[in-house]
């Protein structure tokens, strides 16, 4: 029983990996549609966040089962629960690369995102999937050292989407009212997707340490 | 033992419906603030997010405690689940009545809010609350019959989110980019509280049924 159970919490944390990767990797193609107007890409992540919604709801059956037959406590019962609201983190993060590659699909031939603003979307991209990357690391070794890190990168984010109310107010707009919705949106979901890897984080500190690290629990 | 565990669970769901009271007057306090630029209001909604935050915590302490000591199952145990889930929800909604009270007092004395588009506000306003208190009587009663009138409250949240767009791309907008990008994340906040209540409505569902309803199960 105490084999099978290690097994399948190590089953679940491999999961977790596999769907953070595939966060990134809608992250990463979902940019990519936005700056290139790629529609096909675009629809990909559409259509691939139907699969990470179908991990979502399998890990959650897979906890609570693990719950109900395995009893854990201690490290284990905090292990399942912080997996819980990893993979709901997860599965969010995935709603916001959609979004965005929504946006990208919605003005496609055009692009969504005004030229002088590119490089601020690229930077936000970069920023998302080094997150992710690193949210991945942590999973994998629990090394939670690195959280600082990504907290810190985080505030190069909210730094990034600052800087996109400072454009679009900077004296007069030329790229009109729809590009400035856009972009105004855009702009939350990729500082959504950054604050839910470094609440992601947090939860894996909690769960080694049994307690939450300093900064304020919840934001964004 | 039992008995404490039932009078436990019982508490949680107390506490369950006494934070659904909190977010649904911080979400009245907050869209009263804005519409009527009452910095007072505004510190009230901004000071009490904390309340709810510290709630947050303590319940999923408790969750986390009764899971460790009482290993409950079946029904009981989609029951800790779904309190944890919909604690985080009521979390998040706390957090959006926040956002649109941190609006209202960015912009004071001025209102953020354009005239023209107050009544959209002010609907937004009964909406959200309309969904809060029947995701409160359904905390209650677990009448889950009210989830369609619940969908169908939602559906009215977004059309109101496409009227704002709307507004913003007729013709010209006389209001600024400042007051552009106020509304849409203003509206944006109101849709997000209101898928909110929809999901953690779609939970209670879940927990009393052991069943998700049909409706796709992630949104927003």
């Amino acid at each position: 029983m105490r084999v099978t159970f290690h097994r399948e919490l190590s089953s679940i944390a491999d999961v977790l990996i596999t769907m953070t990767g595939l966060a990134d990797s809608a992250m990463y193609s979902a940019t990519r549609a936005l700056l290139t107007a790629d529609l096909a890409l675009a629809d990909s992540v559409i259509a691939a966040d139907a699969h990470i919604d179908v991990l979502h709801h399998d890990l959650e059956e897979r906890c609570l089962r693990v719950l109900a037959l395995h009893h854990p406590v201690a490290i284990d019962l905090r292990t399942v629960l912080a997996s819980l609201r990893i993979v709901s983190a997860l599965e969010r993060m995935g709603d916001l690369a959609r979004h965005i590659a929504t946006i990208a699909r919605m003005r496609y031939p055009d692009r969504a995102v005004p030229a002088d603003l590119e490089p601020t979307f690229v930077d936000a991209g970069r920023i998302a999937n080094a997150l992710t990357q690193r949210v991945a690391a942590l999973l994998a070794d629990h090394d939670i050292t690195t959280v600082d890190e990504l907290t810190a990168i985080d505030d190069q984010m909210d730094e990034l989407h600052r800087s996109v109310f400072t454009t679009l107010l900077h004296e007069d707009w030329p790229h009109g009212m729809v590009a400035a919705i856009d972009v105004v949106l855009l702009s939350r979901f990729y500082e959504r997707y950054a604050d839910h890897a470094v609440s992601l984080s947090r939860r894996i500190v909690e769960q080694v340490t049994g307690n939450l690290p300093d900064r304020a629990r919840s934001s964004g």
